[in-house]
Order: structure tokens, then C-alpha cells, then sequence
């Protein structure tokens, strides 16, 4: 939870600081409002699907954590579907967004538990009825009726713990259970 | 569901081609196969919290949809969460695929219902509590507490029918509602 680097006595396993981990772990427990994070992103639409995205400064360890500059994404659709493919659809996003945290969680909960990865490959499928987004049918959902994950792990651990430290993903969480979303709208 | 672009008789409205969207919606119903989507990404660890998106081809309206190269999108976690901060962060991916989705979602499905729109902002909150994620209160979640949407439109339109068309979108279901995940792993 603090921003030194390295010490030469930190224990570095998957790329991942141990030491400066389990000081966290130490820290939030004293102090557990240290935990709580604030994470933020600010939308721009162009026309049409196509979209951009600001991802700036966040809140977390007690203070605002500011940038040097923030990251910059576009969202659009395909042809196919009535845009000018200028960046990644939405949809494609909750795939970049599930991929990042159950490998990032995958190598920083092995980390912790002592457990070396030396490589990690994953693919990711999401099946979308258009049916639902387009309101042709009412029975069938807007978002994905399934998203299958496969994992190519370089490691001498076995599946079945590999498979409970990914589940330890805050956007495998977001995606399996209901995460509340509150919107508010103002026009001109 | 086609790939021609705008014909002179095409009615553009938000600058999506509406002519085109009936089009589509009455191709599907007399042939509900070709609203099947398959959307795909695939991961690449690095190191840490580092790790590597590509999103490439996609199955949609009857065929393999070829781009002519992937997106790349980069994941990292900050400095104050043991990383180098290389690209936003999986949770803040979540966020721009919320945006996204909203935004387009609100263009596309005003512009069916004939309301014009001159500009969407809108930002984005999510309260993560990290003690989830860490394990240190089993009672935490791992994902988002909750997350907060505030939209800028400017349009003639009235909120109460702008909050009922954003909330066709994909990723607003995905994210509000349980999304089956299935997950294998190979070791090597």
C-alpha cells in the first residue's frame, strides 16, 4: 500500500512484491479504511457506436491518487453492427476487463502463497443473442448468456488450486453476481 | 446486418444509419440464427499485474467476421497495488466497458425511436472495499460494492425516457445481473 519500490530484502515471486503485500495485508488490518478504493472513468461520445474513454486519477490507501496523465481508450462497433470499428466493442471490454483480473489475481494470489508461475495464457468467448438488445424477443437477456474461459498455466501447481486463486477476481465477481448500478441523468 | 454503407435514401439519426437497423431487425426475424454472437479476446501474462489483450475476430450474422488486425489493450495495476501502472487497471476496464455500452446503447436506441441526441458525457464511480480481494473480511466482496453513473445528455428528450433506453445496454445486464463464467485450465 505504499509507493517505495523494491528493497533489496523484498521477496519477489511472479513479479509480484510479497514483502510490500503482506505489509499491506498488515496495514489494512490495523488501519482497515485503507482499503477502500474509488477506481473512476469518464465517457466522451463522438457518434454513432464510437466512443471515447478516460481513465484518469483514483482514490485508494487513504488519499487521492493522482496520474501523470490518464489512459485513453476508444469503444465502437463493426460494420455489422452499424459502426466504423475504431476500437474494441463494449461487450469485447467485459472480456479485455475479465481476462486482465483473473490473470493479474491468478499471479498475485500465487504470489502469496508461494506458488512460482512462469507463464500465462488465457482465451475468452462470450455468447450474445442479438435478439435481446434489439428487444425482438423479451425472453432472451441483453448481455451474455455465457462466457467460457481457458487457461494455459506454466506451473508445477495443480488445476484445482489454480482454479480457486482465480476465483478470487473482483471482475469474476462483477460478472457472476449482481453488482449494483446507479444512474442519474441530467439534460440541456 | 449487412456491410453496405449508407445508401442516399438512408435515414441517419445520432449517426447511426436506422434504415440499415430495420433492416436488421427484420432479417432476424425471419431468421432468428443470424442474431447468434460469438465476441473473443485473448490474454497474455507479462509479469506482475502486467498482461496483454488482443481482441481479433468475432462470429456474428451467419459468418466469421475478419477485422483486418486486433485492438491491443494493455492491463497494469498502479503503484500503490504493486504494479507499474502500464495501462488501466482490470476493475477500471469494467467501468469503460460500462460507459461504453450505455453511450452507444442510448445513441442506437434513441435513433430507433426517432430522438435525437447532440451530446452524451456521462462518468463513472465504483467503490472497491480491497479487503475483499485480499481475503483479510470473508463478509467483503471481491468486486465493486457499487458503481455510479451520471450522464450529460443533451437532447430534447426527457430523462425518464433516456434512463429507460440506457438501460437496453449489454453491459448494464452483464454487470447487474448473475453471467454464467465457465472456466477450464491446462498446465504445462
Amino acid at each position: 500500500m505504499t509507493t517505495e519500490t523494491a528493497t533489496p530484502e523484498s521477496k519477489i515471486i511472479n513479479g509480484v512484491d510479497v514483502t510490500r503485500m503482506t505489509e499491506t495485508i498488515r496495514a489494512i488490518k490495523s488501519q482497515p479504511e485503507i482499503a477502500d478504493f474509488q477506481f473512476r472513468a469518464s465517457n466522451t461520445w463522438v457518434d454513432g457506436g464510437e466512443n471515447k474513454i478516460e481513465v484518469g486519477n483514483f482514490y485508494g490507501a487513504g488519499a487521492e491518487q493522482v496520474r501523470e496523465k490518464p489512459f485513453n481508450l476508444t469503444a465502437d462497433e463493426p460494420p455489422v453492427l452499424l459502426g466504423k470499428d475504431k476500437g474494441a466493442n463494449p461487450v469485447e471490454y467485459v472480456l479485455a476487463a475479465l481476462s486482465g483480473c483473473m490473470t493479474t489475481t491468478l499471479a498475485y494470489h500465487s504470489a502469496a502463497q508461494g506458488v512460482e508461475i512462469q507463464g500465462i495464457e488465457s482465451d475468452y468467448e462470450g455468447d450474445l443473442d442479438l435478439k435481446g438488445f434489439l428487444g425482438i424477443d423479451p425472453e432472451v437477456r441483453k448481455g451474455y448468456k455465457e462466457i467460457r474461459v481457458h487457461f494455459k498455466v506454466k506451473t508445477e501447481a495443480d488445476k484445482e488450486k489454480l482454479l480457486a486463486l482465480a476465483k478470487n477476481s473482483p471482475v469474476f465477481d462483477i460478472i457472476t453476481n449482481p453488482t449494483p448500478v446507479k444512474i442519474t441523468i441530467e439534460t440541456a
